[in-house]
């Protein structure tokens, strides 16, 4: 039984909660928050202890935590729980800074405690189907990788200042998707950016439409598309061209339910965002998660992995700047 | 806080401890089986206590108990449940005899408790949009309905041989589907059914695939087909025909990839059985018993309910041994 | 080059003309239609002459006839065309009358003259595959067929009044489908029939609605749905459960697009009716015939399938009459 | 009725001879071609002549020529039929150099003659569906399109060193669809191409895979994706995100047939190739040249679309050498 405290009580730390607590084999025992309230209403409902992270870090009992706070505690989090020797597993990005998670990586390192990223969509079944189909070599050779990640709606401009910028926001998710399903590091990145969907986006610095294209050194392209807006639902869609097929894992729908009448068949639209498509993702993660620490297997994202996708999103915000490609150190 | 005792540790019974636990509103207290080790074992994972059905009747701290135990135990289980002031989920169906379910309903009537049977496909968010679709008029008035029920694979014939028959065993779910989609009893049902996936179904007395029409006394027709072996998977579809349209439900895929090759296109079978289809349709239908009973709501499948299917399986299983139509009185 | 002779310059013959003059093995020469003017202008279209049938039937020069008059003079067409040494295409129903067209197939069968019956939907190239598929085994031994088959509106009473009743006249389709793909007639014949979508048709002695059941001597089912009004189009769809598999055809769609929004995602219906979900097959049905006379090949659909599907035809009405099953002589 | 001569009695001469001696409207009346023998044999199968392209542009009671040659003739025979009098729609695409076609347009600009290039997809029902519901403003401001379009197999690398390369060749179809659904030029274009399907393409100079990223002036993006080889058949898509909503237009599959095994559930593939897939876009594409010509409607593909397209296919060709994005004056 893993003994866990997680640090964060907003919305994904709820989510986590729920998979700690249902799992078979890990026991949610402390939570922490900068908002106490929310820490004790969720520590509460599973029988955990709400108390601070310091004392969640210097409590000999806990042997994991999970790191769901605000993206600029990450790097300080995943270091100290990490010379605690707690087994972490931080929500991503890693940082905003690629130096500074360059540095958390070389801090953690030398520990050899484990370190997940939570790089949700490598465990929903859809892509992880697509994994395995690749590995088998199902459709030959990879060639062309197309990756459709659109949300629903835009965020408020205030978080958008903040966030560090689409690239390493939302579309460090499809970084992630391509380093997993291309099994490699691309040589070369293009990005197209704009503000079409909303101009305060853009007046704040950032886009809110982006194409990227990655290019590898053995000739294949990757290529992935982001909107801040998708009324109908957020689209999360891949594609995979290879020597010998193409595989397509397309969106969850509401419902299978269609209704057909004078005006058309109309159909469910997709579950509408990361915390109803991916819920089934959240659980499978935490699954590996506790197998790995609890049997001894590798970590299956790792902060490297972390390190690697804030690479591109950095390489793709000063592509989309200067509009011309940025090549990358192998 | 609903308080619940569980009759039946069986395979349905874990699947009702899961979602008796993890609702907010509801606690698994106490859990029985003849299989004494099968009680200990689900009560321990979830800090309930192991004990007989007849002490968790007596227990006078247990607000509700879910009977899960064999189909020849519920009539006796629900009249006694009752008489102890318990409200009731009962597993389909009522009773193998349409006489003795009548006579439970009678019983139960006298006492004015909650009892509600748990014809789970109700709660399926695909046919419960079909329903809400219909409620709402979006086909206008409904003319033809089709149901496609197929299992995986046949039962063993030593269970055939105890089911009380296809019609009851099996078609019942679709029975109260139709009841619950038409929102009335059809006046006549002819039922064609023979046991051509395996003749020892036949030998046993029973069939394996059938189709039962009904007709209603305005003229709408509904149509049933089950078979008990749908190689590729559990295969649970409903079609409504009406005046403005049609609303179809398809089936659950395993996830949604698809393959192209030479070969053609190939895409995920239907999820495996009904454990997998309907894991989603027992929680909603576990959310819906509590908030019945917390909140005085109606029952939304009653005692009535399965009688009113029982009465169907019977007709079915009497024009399929005729080959004639049977009126049913109104 | 296979010369050949119109008879009747309706809706369905233009159809054929098209065909007809665009095949490269066969050429239209004379049109007859009791509209003269009719005749001419569709005559005049294809470089052919318009003329009587009895001069069509008297030219030596003209090899076979394509019978596309009204039902009524179908069966005396096809027995002065064989007389005449004419190969014959006439389009379905062979006649209203079971014991006519029984006696028209005596008649003929003494010629020798190839008569093909023009049920068109065994050449649609989706139900075509269906049946390519069961030859091949691919679905292991059939066991449970669905036909739905859905008219986008009732005609108009009138048509009705003459039409033969729905079994004869819509339904005579789907019974030609249900004995291509069993490859077998049934034993027993149970139709449902109601008229709900417009009590005129009730009161005309026919319906609107209707679900049929066929029983094979083997044990195998078929079921048979009509409704004469689906707004969305023409429902054309089959399914064969096999032991080891399920076969389905869809739809035809007007087009590939759909439409997300906010309201849902929306789809285009099926092709509105018979003329445009079947032209493909029309042209399948008019290759199959010119290569069967010109080959020697055997012809696709005989005079005797059509008397076959018009006993069906008779069983289902009278079956509708009386509320009980029909049993059939093998 | 139109007069037609036919320039070119290849593969794709052979499906415009179809077209027009089937409309209503037109008449073909001579063929041309290099080969002599293909031109007999094709004009005999109408009731043409067989004759020389001079002849055919000399011949006063010929109103339009279609130019179905080799690339290299398409802007001199352009040049001389417009100077002849004869409207003409000539296939794709207009020149390999840029720098003649613009002559060539320069040059019929003067003459006032109709010319229609035949960017045929543009009359594809599924494309120019998804065209209509734009210029309705069914999913509001058009944002950000994806074209996906795939041949089944790459050509013979003898082809492709004469074909101008992948962008002038193959993807110039994509540059006009984007043309033509986004109603403007972008300002920037950056390509990605590499041979990653066959490393004698690259040695020829060539790319097989490419991505290209056009940017508009308003913020608008689109990205096209082309391969050489896609296995299981011609893949042809189109997707536009608009503030309001997706339009999807997805592949033409062989048929609608699906068989569920244990193996999953298997469908068919898109139609093979463009003669397959755009059959109906070749017959609409004459319909409207027909009545362009005879009612004297606007031309719907101009020859200036035509240089349009070639423009955007020489800067991808640019960028995809350097690596670098290329700016388009508007």
């Amino acid at each position: 039984m893993l003994k866990v405290g997680l640090l964060g009580a907003g919305r994904i730390g709820r989510v986590h909660a729920i998979n700690i607590a249902s799992h078979a084999r890990s026991q949610l025992v402390a939570v922490s928050d900068v908002n106490e309230d929310a820490a004790r209403s969720l520590a509460g409902a599973y029988g955990a202890q709400a108390t601070s992270s310091d004392a969640i870090l210097a409590d000999a009992s806990i042997d994991a935590v999970l790191i769901a706070t605000s993206t600029d505690t990450h790097s300080d989090l995943i270091e100290k729980a990490t010379a605690a020797g707690k087994a972490v597993l931080c929500e991503k990005p890693v940082d905003l800074s690629l130096e500074r998670a360059q540095a958390c990586l070389d801090a953690v390192s030398k520990t050899g405690v484990p370190v997940m990223i939570g790089f949700n969509r490598r465990f929903d079944p859809n892509f992880s189907a697509i994994k395995a189909s690749v590995v088998a070599g199902e459709v030959g050779k990879p060639e062309l990788l197309s990756i459709t990640s659109f949300d629903p709606a835009p965020p408020p401009v205030a978080y958008v200042k903040v966030s560090g910028g689409l690239f390493r926001d939302m579309m460090i998710h499809d970084f992630d998707m391509a380093n997993f399903l291309m099994g490699d590091a691309p040589t070369s990145v293009h990005a197209a950016g704009t503000s079409i969907v909303d101009p305060e986006i853009g007046k704040a610095g950032d886009v809110d439409t982006a194409v990227v294209t990655l290019i590898y050194a053995d000739g294949r392209i990757a290529v992935i598309k982001n909107s801040r807006r998708a009324v109908y639902g957020y689209d999360q869609r891949v594609e995979l061209l290879g020597s010998e097929g193409l595989l397509s894992a397309g969106n969850v729908l509401e419902n299978t339910v269609s209704k057909a009448t004078k005006q058309g068949v109309t159909s469910a639209k997709p579950e509408f965002f990361f915390l109803e498509r991916y819920m089934r993702a959240y659980a499978a993660e935490w699954d590996a998660f506790v197998s790995a620490i609890l049997d001894g297997a590798a970590i299956p994202v790792t902060l490297q992995d972390g390190v690697a996708a804030l690479a591109l999103a950095e390489a793709a915000t000063q592509s989309a700047k200067s509009g011309q490609s940025v090549t990358l150190a192998r």
